[in-house]
């Protein structure tokens, strides 16, 4: 069987460049270009490599892909992968939708357009639907979504929560890190041995993204779930994996026993359907005191290629009429490239490619 | 006017040391030993410094203070400040009291003892008189604790609008600085480039002494207020400073605008009484969207003998039925060293010493 | 006596608001404006602040400075402080200097010109004459530079070992803070955990620049020192305070004791002209096993106004000929703003204003 | 075939984990027990672990070894991996080596002992006879040591210097990586935004060990080779990875093009005996200007089983008679676990097991 041939938009970014790093050696997708903004043209991708531990996996790395030359325009290809800056992602990934691509972004530009689904397989698998409604799938193009980095993680375990207690209240608070930002992204001079306590729109993207995201779709349109989500974002000096504290009032009252159980256990379509890059556990319950931690588990997750794609969950607490407890999980991986991965994946297990 | 001598144990730790910096040149104290565990007998100030911008003073400071060796055992002074580690500091404590010293200690030992009271006197000044009804009293000897250092820099704020609108719920997540571990605390390993999501009994203290500060004394006790806290704490790669998010449900509804003048124009009895080490607006509010940050506003406060007191709020929102705030405040000054020697000072104005 | 008027050009970048922290309450100059390009015209300093410490010292900041606007267009003053980058800075310097504007400047655009001298007041206070027999000179405008950051630290000792020694070569390998590449300069992502092994044309300037300082002008232009300097750069993630390691090669063979003594007696024509912002001590020589560390000792120096205006010395060892130090000096004050505030405080002393 | 039993002695430190990385899945080792104080006996390796990598590999690690009990004594192994302190490791390799076990270690203890050879493959294999010379050795029991983290990564390109062209001076300064002090190690509060210029008896090791290394054995016992090494050593807050600037004289003159193709050309015996972890490349040179890095390039090595087992060489330079380069190499695998482990695979390979 032949590959599906897929473009990579924004190559030279931290976005574009975790595309590469789950597509190399795909079982379904094969990389047919890497696109990037003029300036760019012509160098190679080992050229402007920013993400660390890219060249970590020299042994496994398609040399062909890191040796290939960054181009400005794209061609022909069935899936575009979108790591594009806002600005850029509106009317590009408007026009390669119009001509036919099917185009699995990362950026937040379309994400609350009619029709337009922010999709995580393990959580809302049917709102793929949606896509099937936009005006352009007919020709073949169409945009999915993934969820902004901080609303995907803590949405996994959240989904398998809110399907078995019922959730009435989600207080949130985030320890980013810098690659969300993106490259060059912040200074720093305001990072080292500091916390900035604000991320330009984050707050009210999760206050509204994840009751969208564990809602459904149907012809009439999107219907949000029914529990409230108060938000507080910072910026930490770490360069993977947002970790955030929630504080959840939910209908029911399991023990924290079952509570462990039920995430731990959870399963989606993501993995009913066998998809390659979805991991064996979406959700891993540690039950050290100190865990999970961006310096030990921000990689979690398994097997080789669902690496970086589970979100680790921990220091499960109950007092107050409240549950507590720690999320971790790749922002880049999980919570970016790997998020619109997934869902190409997806999109070809329901036959729409 | 002779000046109160006084004993700082524990000198050689973080708040030792932090100890010394705020009562150099104080108008009423003067400092009359240093004392610390047998091994650092007979070293000098300064050659176990551990606090950063110790040095940085070096124009203010005093050299003799700084060349003053570390002794092991305390000869006779008026007040004990103590920077003792929890185990030390429970009975080498509760034996100056009886030994007629009034002990100011920053150590959690004492802190749920009955009499014992957890002063911040801009919140809770009438509970110096607890204080009055410890059985050593008579002879001059007593104990009085600063809060816990997460505690603090938000029990400032939290007072202002209990009094002002009424809390019922107070929603907090920690950005706790690596100071407030000690020296040698957390390994650098553990702490750069990550953030661990477990401070021991850091959230139940909390849950239970801010309560306690914002509550009230009488001859029957301690009575506790009626709000609820819930708590999640973790420390992140920053040297000094406390940020704190906040999410809060309170009975009254007062617009952002009025919010901000209740804190800001806070006023408390340690600025009615003139205490050295007062800040003169206990409460900064700051307008910028990405502030209070530690890297920037750690050192607040003013005059210079009360830079580091002040706690800065930002980041002001609405919504939901919730007001979310930041909080950023010195751990180790304002929530430590120089909490107690705020008490002492106040101790002083009370006629207690 | 009036104060000398003068303007801070660059004064939204590091080394601009480095020079303002220099200039309040200075007792000869009085800032008349501040400058940056058009589009921070109409900000207040405050809002534009990005120096972690120019909060810190509220207590005593002009807040009539702290409030100023910055302006795009320069008014008169007599002198002007020049923080530029690099490529406005030539032009700009230029035509103030035209004008009869007595330019001090951080920019290294034209310390390589004929005629302008690169001065460090406690090592070659007589290169200053240099700048009498620029052709605009008549007329009251020239330029004097201060050294490139990794040079200013170690030319200060490095000055008085050749005087008393006679320097044969000099091996230095920096650890550069970084606040050395401005604002917004090294990304955060590139510095957490990381040093980076490069920094555009530093090593060149290091070996031209301080063979240059420790030389001498006559009307036939500039003498060279007859030493050898081979440099390896690179950037480290510390916010400010550049520290390096040297050893060297002399003509004679002192004990490390002389050697102690040599640097840590070491006063310069700054000194004996009483200049307001001359370290008391410019080179401080520090016995510990494991100083001067960037946490503890950047901002050695001594009266308050000289604070991070002293080198530090520490871990003084000879052996197989080579004599082996690190140093440690503010990059931005002494190596940046600091030390044009100081030779503008020799050009005064000399009748120059 | 059946492989050979072996014991990691420190398996609850830094290197004894990394010990177990190298081991894992290795095609003539098979570790036999994991040994560790009393106080950690009956633990579990994975509740233990300190190596941030080490939950990153966990498609490929073997359970079992994870799960595995650390013990206290122990039993018999044909070898013993230690990652002991310095205190401990003396007595009881000399023990262990006295009972007829082949010791490969990493602690200093004795590397200046006659007939302890230490050993780089790629560099000096025959200093492996020395070992035949320990009166211990007809019983099977030897000891031989790797080289000190900061001498190992530069030992190697500096071997095919002097092959090639004859070194006369070494002048290193190191930024070295807090993994390399174990743990806890450096303290968070020296280490986050600071550098720290002293590694106890670093420099001393690396003046003396490298001679010993790049030098040759006889019954007569080590020649030791005629260069010069002057070291300055400093800690930097990264987590793995040892950059060292190196100033070269040497007796000849090659071009830098000459001396990149000799460094990237470099084999030696490890390479030829197919050694299981020696990297196909010892020694890889990178024309970017600002290369190596510790983020991007500590992991250098392939294949698989040689990642971090490379030295990567950068920034090639020459001026004023000297060669200037930047080195990097993975301090804990190359310069640890990863260096006594390829001791054991020369030994086996040299019939000496």
């Amino acid at each position: 069987m032949s590959k599906i041939k897929v473009a990579v938009l924004g190559a030279t970014g931290m976005i574009g460049q975790r595309f590469v790093q789950m597509l190399e050696g795909h079982p379904w997708f094969e990389i047919e270009g890497l696109y990037a903004s003029e300036k760019s043209e012509g160098k190679r991708l080992r050229e402007v490599l920013k993400v660390r531990d890219f060249e970590f996996s020299d042994g496994t790395l398609d040399a062909q892909v890191r040796a290939m030359d960054v181009k400005h325009i794209s061609d022909s290809a069935r899936i575009a992968f979108s790591g594009l800056p806002s600005d850029l992602a509106g009317p590009t990934e408007t026009s390669l939708a119009g001509g036919g691509v099917a185009v699995f972004t990362n950026a937040g530009s379309h994400r609350m357009d009619p029709c337009v689904p922010i999709v995580i397989p393990e959580v809302n698998p049917s709102q793929m639907e949606a896509a099937r409604d936009q005006p352009t799938y007919g020709d073949g193009g169409y945009i999915v979504t993934n969820a902004n980095c901080s609303s995907t993680g803590i949405a996994v375990p959240l989904h398998a929560l809110h399907k078995s207690y019922g959730l009435e209240q989600v207080f949130v608070s985030t320890y980013q890190a810098l690659s969300g930002a993106g490259y060059p992204g912040v200074p720093s001079l305001d990072a080292v041995g500091n916390v900035i306590p604000f991320i330009d729109h984050e707050e009210e993207k999760m206050e509204v993204e994840l009751a969208k995201i564990l809602g459904s779709y149907s012809k009439a349109g999107f219907e949000y779930a029914d529990f409230k989500v108060m938000a507080n974002c910072a910026r930490v000096p770490v360069v993977d994996g947002h970790l955030e504290s929630l504080t959840i009032e939910m209908r029911d009252s399991p023990s924290l026993d079952e509570l462990a159980k039920t995430l731990s256990g959870f399963r989606g379509e993501a993995h009913s359907l066998s998809l390659p890059s979805a991991p064996a556990q979406p959700v891993i319950v540690r039950t050290e005191d100190n865990r999970p931690q961006p310096a030990f588990d921000v990689m979690a997750g398994s097997p080789a290629r669902a690496r970086g794609m589970a979100s680790t969950v921990g220091r499960l607490r109950e007092g107050n009429g409240y549950y507590k407890m720690f999320v971790l999980s790749h922002n880049t991986l999980r919570g970016g490239a790997g998020g619109s991965v997934l869902n190409a994946e997806l999109a070809k297990a329901k036959g729409m490619l």
